[in-house]
């Protein structure tokens, strides 16, 4: 095996292009054994392992700087610079990062989990270059599904006015997550397919060498002419209108062929696109065959051997489904997603509803203006959207729709830890990020049923901005109401009466209050749960109700603990001259929550049943002292 | 003057373009003689006269939707809807508003403030026009600096791949608010005024046609030739190539060419960009001559005959000179500016430090990222960012800036109110969509002498991102420090001794807070206060002290109260098991404040010296009633 002996970029150079397509075939075995077992992005891997390999080989990093655009395509990348033995614990607790690490490796330079960031970093470290007057390259890998991306066309647009030397490889595997969207990936396709445009080329320019050299008036046309052809009739003449320098189309799995591409962008004096053409999932024949499948891939389940396990659906599935009903007696809505149909469990609703599922590809700027202008049109779009992603929507969430009082419904998913995908993708912000904009409704169901009674209740609602937030797990497989009624805005439910303490706590943390409760209740003491199933609007006569009743009081929250949920409750009293009412709020600490199991993730902040009965114990106890005191 | 009967867009249909150009006349100086008094945006208005009068004169508002970026050029639209009369009031608080307001008019369709939503919006409304099965026009009017930003370029990719029918009016002026750039901008230039450009599609198509029609295999070639030529050789193949049909550019001062550029965009069935090319300040010599300078313009002050007034220089001045201050002796120093060198005042900066300043067109994300891969590569970057437009960049900051602690200073402009731009300018978000991420620290003076400080302390601070906020208004012209020393981090300062009550306040709010205690110091109350300088860390061991001491406590910050100042108190406590403390926070409540001045503005929510004062009387109160009771 000559991938044993590869333990950093300087044991390549001595390869000849053959041992590195064997390297490469042995890249991808390792891939494929490795991830069977622990999961994590393979199709997207298997696609760049050339391109990476003729990074690695003919340019020096870390010397060069390497930015991988959403990252989650680097573990090529991190088996050539040293970290193959780590592959066994891939996006698990103190493992390997499933993304780019700055402190795993001094070739890892700039992390990333969102995309379209890659363009904007390799400027930065352009002109930083420049500034310090070093000679550094600079080697930026884009897919074609980041390019639409807002930022990245900003920084495409800043980048051809600089005119840095830096080389932007765009890996176009014709596919983002889902396929793509937009007139930009329209043009790539051209580009490489379209025979016409190519010949077309080439007959031009051997019909005007057919054209005899005479002299006089025509001569001069004809050598004008064919300046201006050249001008005009590069390919790539998108790129090269932004101001960059065109190479390619190049075959992305020809090794031989990327080396002498990555020379001649090397011997640009300026800003080059090297247009990599790639297959995702390549060598793979599954992932080849459906790459958006073979995206992510999750672990083996070793437990299930034979043991039919009823598993309830998942939110995100139970979201897809009650659009659906929602959407066949309401054909005011609509569905925008920033190219996540399927995460956001949106195929079906397509499948049923042709043309009412509008993908826009990664551009949720857009995506939420867009929605609030459907809105404002009368129609009631829902933007199914991650909650780490919403943050790219903020401004938007806050001019455009919130500002103009728009009915548009956020289906926030991926609510509170996502687990492997650590601390790029948390849904811990959404709360602290929406609850300070005026007009917005925020809702986070108990259980399935009740996100189903959200759903109906934020189409239902004609008054505004309406969101609602659930988790990335399966639901608790409770029954399902018959009829779907909504839910009257603003109200909190009590779960569990109890007298000695309360905890107010929303979604999956009310498993979590319950356990506590459970483990306090076999110590003879009881507790009230509440479910504050609206963040905003507070139910305000329950929590003026709590006041009264001045019990020890836990809000428990799987968010950000500045500005969230517990936030609210505070304010709340504090405006209402309820002062002295012992709270403790327990949730996300001011900290990145890095990859591990949710599970774990939970643990590490102290969202467990054992932390939060703990608490109230050592709050009642304190309380009994005071009073005794006095 | 026909201006006088035109009272609404049905009064224009009957004039002749002679009398559309007299109006154009007309229209011109009734906007400089009306903003020469009220202040206001008088050079981007003056640029769009004949292109709003052909929009209305040929299309039918409010059935058609007229969509303007921005919004800041709509005064015409507003002049010719009906709203004449209005303009003695513009900008003022219950007078007109200074963009697109839909409370004001039927023709009055999106609202903006912020830049580059209005092909989102277009495309949102085409989406629903089609949906509902009607047939209105859709006209969204952008200027060239708009188009930067990465949302219109999301859009631009969505529109070219819907293909609806619509009209994107291209107000190009060569001139967003400061000079533009980018790449865009280039190839703007490049169809407005590269002749060769022009001569050589002529050329080859003459070219073309004289070569002879003969039979044979030649004869093929040349016609298909011309076929790729046609492809290829539109002008706007930028656009061409996002999926638009390209027409222009066309002078948009000549109402002829205009109504027949729109009738020709109208009759295409699919979306359509027409580029005119105008002039900011048209029609009048001195914003011609200097439109930046002209762009918005301030009321004539009418008390200030003949007196010498000393104004102390704004933060915003007192920021620009202090950075030239710091960057003359640390070379690791850069500025990055989204399109306002001018409002971020750093035109004194680029002078002494060309190449130092990057300005990056309207495109905030890319600059905040770009900030933070200039940061991770040794330089000092300092993003100069209005309040509101940060907004923009809010997972940008979270993402890319602060989950890689990078070094980026943050330079926030126009925090708190801002006075007659009204509520999509308001700065009263940041501190709650900052304060919640991690690693960031966050502070405002109490005046400029503490501003200069606090750059001071920004640029010396290497420990990761750091922001300092301040207000759009003069500085309070106190003695500046001859020695540039920094501040201790998290340390907050007393400003006033007082025994009975505290005052927690930042930034101008510290006037405020004397205002009441001097109000309270003839009743013979004596109050604290304190300046929280630092939002973000807090000083804790102030903060038990005062827990200690007690007293109401009053925290006044110009911010959203939900997730402001008061809140990471009322956290802090309540982590600190600090229960029972009498806080009470005055803010911005949680409505979106309108245009007025800032002072109206603050007498509108309550953030006067009288309303402190009489908060904290009550609070006093209250407490001695409690207390006698026990």
């Amino acid at each position: 095996m000559l991938l044993d002996h590869i333990n950093g970029p300087a044991d390549l150079k001595s390869l000849t292009v053959q041992q590195l397509d064997q390297l490469a075939d042995e890249i991808r075995q390792f891939l494929i054994e490795k991830l069977s077992v622990t999961g994590g992005h393979l199709a997207s891997n298997l696609g760049v392992v050339e391109l990476t390999l003729a990074m690695h080989y003919l340019f020096d990093s870390p010397n060069d700087k390497f930015i991988y655009d959403v990252g989650h395509q680097s573990y090529v990348h991190k088996i050539l610079t040293g970290r193959k033995q780590d592959f066994d614990r891939l996006r698990m607790r103190n493992g390997l990062c499933g993304f780019i690490k700055r402190a795993e490796s001094e070739h890892d330079v700039w992390e990333a989990g969102h995309s379209s960031t890659s363009l904007s970093a390799a400027m930065g470290m352009a002109l930083a270059r420049d500034f310090k007057g070093e000679h550094n390259r600079i080697v930026a890998m884009i897919g074609d599904g980041a390019l639409t991306g807002g930022m990245a066309l900003e920084a495409l647009n800043h980048i051809g006015h600089e005119k840095r030397k830096m080389i932007v490889v765009l890996n176009d595997n014709e596919m983002s997550i889902a396929p793509n969207v937009g007139a930009l990936h329209q043009y790539l396709g051209k580009i490489r397919s379209d025979r016409h445009y190519q010949k077309a080329k080439e007959e031009l320019s051997q019909f005007l060498n057919k054209i005899p050299a005479v002299g006089g008036k025509f001569a001069k046309v004809s050598s004008r002419v064919k300046d201006s052809i050249k001008y005009l009739l590069v390919h790539g003449v998108l790129f090269e209108q932004f101001g960059l320098t065109y190479l390619g189309p190049v075959d992305g799995h020809d090794i031989q062929q990327l080396l002498e591409i990555f020379k001649q962008a090397d011997s640009v004096n300026g800003p080059v696109l090297v247009h990599a053409v790639t297959l995702k999932g390549k060598g793979y024949v599954p992932a080849e065959q459906d790459s958006y499948k073979w995206h992510g891939i999750s672990p083996k389940l070793e437990s299930n051997k034979g043991m039919k396990v009823v598993v309830p659906p998942t939110y995100t599935d139970v979201f897809g489904q009650v659009l659906i009903e929602l959407a066949e007696k309401d054909d005011r809505i609509v569905a925008i997603t920033p190219a996540m149909p399927g995460g956001s469990g949106l195929f079906k609703f397509a499948d049923r509803f042709p043309g009412r599922m509008i993908d826009v590809g990664i551009a949720e700027q857009h995506a939420a203006t867009l929605s609030g202008a459907l809105a404002l049109e009368g129609m009631k779009p829902v933007f199914a959207v991650y909650s780490t992603f919403l943050q790219r929507a903020y401004d938007q969430v806050v001019h455009d729709i919130c500002r103009q009082n728009l009915n548009v419904v956020f289906a926030i998913d991926r609510a509170g830890f996502v687990g492997p995908d650590g601390e790029t993708h948390q849904g811990v912000y959404d709360i602290a990020f929406l609850r300070h904009i005026p007009n917005i409704v925020i809702m986070m169901p108990k259980d399935e049923n009740e996100l189903r009674r959200m759903m109906k209740t934020a189409v239902d609602y004609n008054d505004g901005p309406i969101a609602v937030r659930y988790p990335r797990m399966n639901g608790l497989g409770v029954k399902i109401d018959s009829a779907l009624e909504p839910l009257p805005i603003g109200v909190w439910e009590t779960v569990r009466e109890g007298d000695s303490a309360v905890i107010v706590a929303i979604g999956p943390m009310l498993q979590v209050a319950e356990e506590a409760a459970e483990q306090l209740k076999r110590e003879g003491v009881t507790v009230k749960i509440v479910n504050a199933r609206f963040i905003k609007p507070l139910d305000e006569k329950m929590l003026l109700g709590l006041a009264d009743e001045g019990k020890p009081m836990i809000v428990l929250d799987e968010s950000s603990v500045l500005g969230g949920l517990g936030s609210a409750v505070l304010e709340f009293y504090s405006l209402h001259g309820r002062h002295g009412l012992p709270i403790r709020i327990i949730g996300v600490p001011d900290i990145f929550v890095e990859h591990a199991t949710i599970k774990e993730q939970r643990e590490e902040v102290g969202l467990t049943g054992e932390r939060v009965a703990s608490e109230l114990k050592a709050m009642m106890t304190r309380r009994m002292i005071r009073s005794a005191g006095k």
